[in-house]
């Protein structure tokens, strides 16, 4: 009985307001008359912002031109994907793994591209495992994650990746506090005792962006959100909501909502470099993957780490501060001069504005209100700068037009709320449909943002588009913001649910993009880079094609002498050399997926005959006007079978070049 | 050498043309100056179509709003999709089952949209599986996919799956010709002897759609491409195009290219079911998987089917005929009136235009040029309505304006040109960005074209988007066919890659679609009807865990007994029942993907723990306010553990409930 009331009233107070009782009779269709044009982008024309959002359960990233709203591009991070291959090469496979073995799948939730000097430089972004906890690097040349890593001691990593403003950081702190790795057999009930909330600081080489954690920072057991790292005045610092400082460890939509306050965690990172110097830093045992993918040889690697860095903040005294944030805050947004931290309390009727000239004072002047697990609770009083009354249900999330003023999420009334960070005061809201979670001006988390438009992520798209059954797109909606007021401009439907995006301007990306791979540096160990160099080799049970492919034919085309028991490894060089001209390949009733094979690079499918029989391998990617032709057989013949290893291209009754290469 | 001269030759042929040497100075971005208006759906409008996709290498279907261009959504078919659980759960596993074993990709080229009296009916969508040849049905009233049947003796199934007026059958015909099941160990040199090409006729009963093969045509070893139904007066017909009928086994590009003519063949089908009800059909040895779901238990089964009746045209006549098709044909378009069979050779001067008149008179007067492997082929003249003249280079399919009017799309010249059905007079042409290979009408392949909008699914993208390095989306064009002459009105980027695609209007599906699933109406053999139900049972060393989620909490939250070497199967009930409220469950480190449960529904995640510990759980998809809080912990012992079986949801210090409901 309990839980029942409890689940309606939420489910009242969390969507019933807009969606029930009072949904406007325009459902949100109220545009101004030049909202058409301004989104069009005609054929041929390009978007002026990428705009990169998180997939979240999808475990991808995704890539849409603003204004237009077009997605632009899926990147596969977290999860295979058989459309090309992720996952499924032999060369990817290494990118999936963990310290639990191969993973299929992840939940990316947030999104952040790297800064220098405070704006945004357009060479990566960051996207984080939720579920298992990793964090990904994407080359924004290629487009492709080229590095993963995992975090030991976290239990979900949802407060991830946020970046400092030169990109020396991405962090990743705990969502779920649990038992430290190695030591988690104890009743659940023990929670308060036994469960530990890590946060991560990755450092980022600055020239490759290779990743490793510098250190963890072992905390009390409670669940971090989202931080912003200081930015000017503040660079340095780092600050992340806290919730469940309750520590409850069941039902916790009603347990971590008890206290009026929980905590914006302030860190000083700099602090904690000094303190490593220092020798403070202590080595613990771990297990964690470091996956990286060389564009040289097309292929990744994986390694597991066996120890990891840790501080106490116990032992290291001005580290890390906690200041009370009314009420179970979700985002921490740091303002362009690095001097404002917005709170945005989910069960809070106030927005809490910290200033960071205050904090340094209260930290001065010992400004505690006592402590939380011996970490030093900085006075509400002392290092708020003010808040912003009435400004809507369950705020979420803050980003910044550059012109002095804040926008925020709120989930629950169902709008995006402008107010000026100086007074304070709300100079507009408008609504949305329906309860956004993130939104995102473009540059809109660094000190130089772009304040033309504002893009809101919605969690509930019900009646907004044609309805496709049970399961629905997410939903985006794009505002002019150029303006004194906010102008919806578009509804545009997007994959997986997003959760955080960043935006920035196309110019940042597009001269660096890649277009092919170059043939003459591929260093894979099995690539032909010509057709002479097309080749069957067996090895034991192994067999090892080194096939090419062009426009539009295979070579080899025609094998025989594979036999039941076999592992085939077809390489696949893509030699095209021209742009938008991939390759890909396919085995009939093969268990796994296809590979797709860029201009320049190679490939590799494992396949395990399951039959005896000659089975049709064909191009997958419409290539040329005779792509239908690109194809080819290979026969498999029965384990003791004495058919000898042949290939061919262009033999027509006699597949028998291959005779002359076979090792025995 | 001479292979490298071929791939230069055709490269320059396939895509020299408009690429490199004249591409237009405007880069296709002329249009008139109300095309934004003409695309602009705002907010909280609904586009006037659904455009259903295929998604070719994706091995997914994908639908798209018209006129505005945005994808609505993702269906998973033959592709596992970590993002909703496809694949992944144990409910959904079975539908990936094969012959082969479980597949986790294919390569949807083709969509058919199910058809009453000629028209579109808004019932099923249908799709065929390239690779390991299969075809599907889709609800269009879930947006999922319900069935899945394989098809034995076909070596890939990319013609497939063209439908009749009344969806009496939905045709597969295969595209590599192979040694018929079971004898496979052959030379591929044999090729001639003993490969053969498999045309199947799935049923599709009326009232389900339930699918069976009624029967195969066991055919010459030769190439099928694309095919449609006869209507009205040649209902009862059906016409695929043929190439390699010169039947080579390697180099196609060179080697199926030496004819002059191939093949357009006509199977009369209402003959065949006379020759099976008198007995003429012959059941043969096979072995394909029939699999298919079931929205009452929620659930899927996969059934293996071991045999599969086959007719010979050979101890047939009448049965079928070929007609002389000028060169390596792809499409082959039936108009409206059912009188006009348009084919379309890729390497083609002329289209051919065949009357269904004509091709009655040549049968009855036997106008025979010789045979085929024993099959009559009817003289070209005689059969002949017309040719189009000079309608550009490299013609592959076309669709009907419903007023009197083809458009067929141009791969080499990269064009769509409109021509009179009647005079074989070209009318219009317009440039495409680049290469289109397929193009939609909506109602364009049924006897009730709504001629407004034709789509170009264009093969190479290039510099039309914003680059995302060397691998890039797809790209379709929208233009206004309302006037005499094609207005270009958009480009939007599509996902995988869309080869068939068809339109409808919205009004056919929207009304017909699913919201929720009544939990009343659940009868999956692991629901959970109510939080009371939710309960954890030990069976062995297999655990099932009934499980309630509701905003914002699971029921039970925290479960401890869990020992190393169980296998856990999480079996999820979301108990909402209001639109748009999916739940989604994770574990951590789980190396399975999320499941994403609707309203109603029951899904079940099996889980293998890798470790002793407390593993996080959590809902995955973004539900409430409070949504971040629904989270919960299972603590897995030992093996040996004496740790009792427990679990519960709010019991802050004890779990104990399930004590009494555990099985010993």
């Amino acid at each position: 009985m309990q839980l029942k009331f409890l689940t309606t009233l939420v489910a009242v107070v969390a969507i019933g307001i807009n969606l029930t009782g009072c949904k406007p009779k325009d459902a949100g269709s109220a545009v101004s008359g030049d909202a058409a044009e301004k989104v069009y982008v005609a054929p041929g024309k390009h978007d002026e912002f990428y705009n990169f959002l998180s997939g979240g359960f999808n475990g991808q990233m995704s890539v849409y031109g603003i204004p237009s709203g077009r997605m632009l591009k899926i990147i596969p991070v977290f999860s295979v994907f058989p459309e090309n291959g992720w996952g499924y090469s032999e060369e990817t496979k290494p990118m999936l793994n963990t310290s639990h073995g191969f993973i299929p799948w992840d939940d990316l939730h947030h999104i952040s591209l790297s800064q220098t000097k405070g704006e945004h430089d357009g060479r990566w972004a960051f996207g984080n495992a939720n579920n298992t906890p990793r964090v990904a690097r994407i080359s924004l040349s290629t487009f492709r994650t080229e590095e993963i890593i995992e975090l030991p001691n976290s239990g979900g990593n949802h407060s991830s990746p946020f970046i400092t403003e030169n990109t020396e950081y991405v962090v990743a702190s705990t969502r779920f506090s649990v038992p430290v790795d190695n030591q988690g057999d104890v009743p659940i009930s023990s929670f308060k005792k036994n469960f530990k909330g890590y946060i991560s600081f990755i450092s980022v080489e600055p020239k490759t962006g290779r990743l490793g954690i510098k250190f963890q920072l072992k905390m009390p057991g409670i669940s971090f959100d989202l931080a912003r790292a200081g930015k000017g005045k503040s660079h340095g610092w780092f600050f992340f909501s806290c919730y469940n400082t309750e520590q409850a460890n069941t039902l916790l939509e009603v347990n971590a909502s008890q206290k009026d306050k929980d905590f914006i965690l302030a860190v000083n990172w700099k602090k904690a470099e000094e303190y490593l110097k220092q020798g403070k830093g202590k080595k613990v045992p771990a297990q964690y993957a470091h996956n990286v993918y060389d564009e040289s040889t097309h292929s990744a690697s994986s390694t597991i780490i066996n120890e990891v860095m840790t501080l106490d903040p116990k032992e290291c005294p001005d580290l890390v501060y906690f200041m009370p944030c009314p009420k179970s805050p979700h985002g921490c947004d740091v303002d362009p001069t690095g001097e404002f931290i917005v709170g945005s309390g989910k069960l809070a009727a106030v927005i809490p504005v910290f200033s960071f000239d205050k904090i340094q004072k209260a930290i001065a002047n010992k400004s505690y209100d006592g402590s939380f697990d011996r970490i030093p609770v900085l006075k509400y009083e002392s290092v708020l700068y003010g808040e912003v009354q009435k400004p809507g249900l369950g705020p979420l999330h803050t980003e910044f037009d550059g012109r002095g003023n804040a926008i925020t999420s709120f989930f629950v009334s169902s709008e995006l709320v402008k107010w000026n960070i100086k007074d304070l005061k709300v100079l507009d809201r408008v609504p949305t449909y329906y309860s956004p979670g993130h939104l995102s001006i473009p540059g809109g988390p660094t000190s130089k943002p772009h304040g033309k438009y504002v893009i809101a992520y919605n969690k509930i798209t019900k009646d907004r588009y044609l309805p496709t059954g049970p399961e629905l797109a997410q939903s985006a909606q794009l505002y002019d913001i150029s303006g004194e007021k906010m102008k919806l401009l578009l509804d545009f439907p997007t994959v997986g649910e997003p959760h955080y995006a960043e935006a920035l301007p196309a110019a940042l990306i597009e001269k660096n993009s890649k277009k092919i791979f170059k043939i003459e540096d591929n260093h894979h160990q099995y690539v032909a880079k010509g057709e002479k160099e097309a080749k069957v080799i067996r090895e034991g049970n192994k067999v090892h094609v080194y096939m090419t492919a062009i426009r539009s034919h295979f070579m080899p085309d025609n094998i025989e002498g594979i036999r039941m028991g076999d592992e085939v490894y077809f390489h696949l060089t893509n030699l095209e050399q021209d742009w938008d001209v991939p390759h890909g390949f396919a085995v009939k009733g093969s268990s796994n997926a296809e590979i797709l094979i860029m201009p320049g690079e190679t490939q590799t499918l494992k396949w395990v005959p399951d039959r005896v029989g000659v089975i049709p391998i064909y191009c997958t990617d419409f290539c040329s006007a005779l792509h239908q032709e690109m194809q080819g057989y290979v026969r498999v013949s029965s384990a003791g079978s004495t058919v000898p290893l042949t290939f061919s291209t262009g033999k027509v009754n006699a597949p028998e070049v291959g005779e002359k290469v076979v090792k025995k």
